[in-house]
């Protein structure tokens, strides 16, 4: 059996939510979004490695909820960095040269167990995979003053987890930080590696308005 | 006071759902989806004059539905097209040379006063407005075997009600048909007119999963 390594990374600090806690870290079925984010993949296997990226002023914050909670299960937790970039280089040097890993947004708790198995096995065969969706939206490009239609069909949004070969993602987060990184894949990317895309799940959505945990708690049935 | 005309455009079939009913007819609130959209609209000014596009075998059971739910609030039927497109040339022919005219997705009961509301400011003073969102989730474009990052950033997503100078939309409708367009501004900027971002609400979703139904009643606190 090879090493499975899940890195959360929680970064946010509550502003876009209009709420002093940051969202990681809000009530959401019988604990708080990140907790049930945890579950997500324990219940998948309780095999995986956790590994937890939080901002240095919460990782207090955090201890004192898991012991609330009663939260047992097993993580190391490293510093967040400046920039997400960071935090997954930090998170990183936790884990093995070999085996895959999962770099997975704290703030996704309704990833599906579809999601993750696509994912894990596509990044077994091929060395990466990160799940994708439709755009359902029309879907404009902006600039200063201007805009034009595009054609969503030729577009897709990214979720996570975003899987890799250990060694691959390792080599890749030694390359110096550049602006234009939006996710993991697209550091990978700039290695000149193909990056595999396959299925999400519309549930798994990023928990960033208010509106996302009344999402999160109807679409949430599972959630304990 | 000038006219102004709500088009809300209903051709769903109910295959994406997964039901045999068409989602526009999924219950919601104390009626179904599409009555919720007219009342939306309706409780913002009930001097709007409202033109249904619906498919042609969908218009008794429309009927029916009114009968059953009391729902009496005037608007004119015109049958759906084959395309999107076809749906509203159609109600267009119900639409005076002057005003302002908004077209509507039938299945986007959340849209918000403000919503409504900037847009239909806009459009008087400029001739179109259209509501759009930044895009949350990464973005890659994709094509036969090869994907890449694209800037998020650079890219909005388009909702509706889009609205415009009804001589202008009128105009625009005139055009034949084209694959490219993906919503009504897409024609209108076909005839080389400039279109204008206004804000959306994030709640807007267009309801085409049980997922979005499950948003829409927990979000739809108003819901009549």
């Amino acid at each position: 059996m090879i090493d499975r390594y899940i890195v959360l990374v929680a970064g946010g600090s509550g502003t876009r939510m209009g709420t002093a806690v940051p969202k990681q870290f809000l009530p959401l079925g019988k604990s708080v979004v990140l907790m049930q984010t945890f579950m997500a993949f324990y219940h998948f296997s309780p095999d995986f490695k956790f590994i937890l990226a939080l901002p240095e002023n919460q990782i207090e914050y955090w201890k004192e909820l898991c012991e609330t909670y009663h939260f047992d299960l097993p993580h190391e937790i490293v510093k967040g960095g400046e920039q997400r970039f960071h935090s997954v280089q930090n998170a990183l040097e936790r884990v093995g040269e070999s085996g895959l890993v999962a770099i997975h947004d704290g703030v996704r708790p309704l990833v599906s167990a579809d999601t993750i198995s696509r994912c894990f096995a596509e990044a077994e065969k091929s060395g990466n995979a990160i799940p994708c969706l439709k755009v359902v939206e029309s879907l404009r490009e902006t600039g200063e003053g201007w805009s034009r239609a595009v054609d969503r069909s030729k577009f897709v949004s990214i979720q996570t987890p975003q899987v890799f070969r250990c060694e691959l993602l390792k080599r890749a987060y030694r390359q110096p930080f550049e602006p234009f990184y939006t996710d993991d894949a697209s550091v990978v990317e700039n290695l000149g590696v193909k990056i595999n895309l396959v299925e999400g799940n519309v549930e798994n959505i990023k928990i960033t308005s208010p509106m996302d945990l009344v999402v999160a708690e109807g679409v949430g049935k599972g959630l304990r």
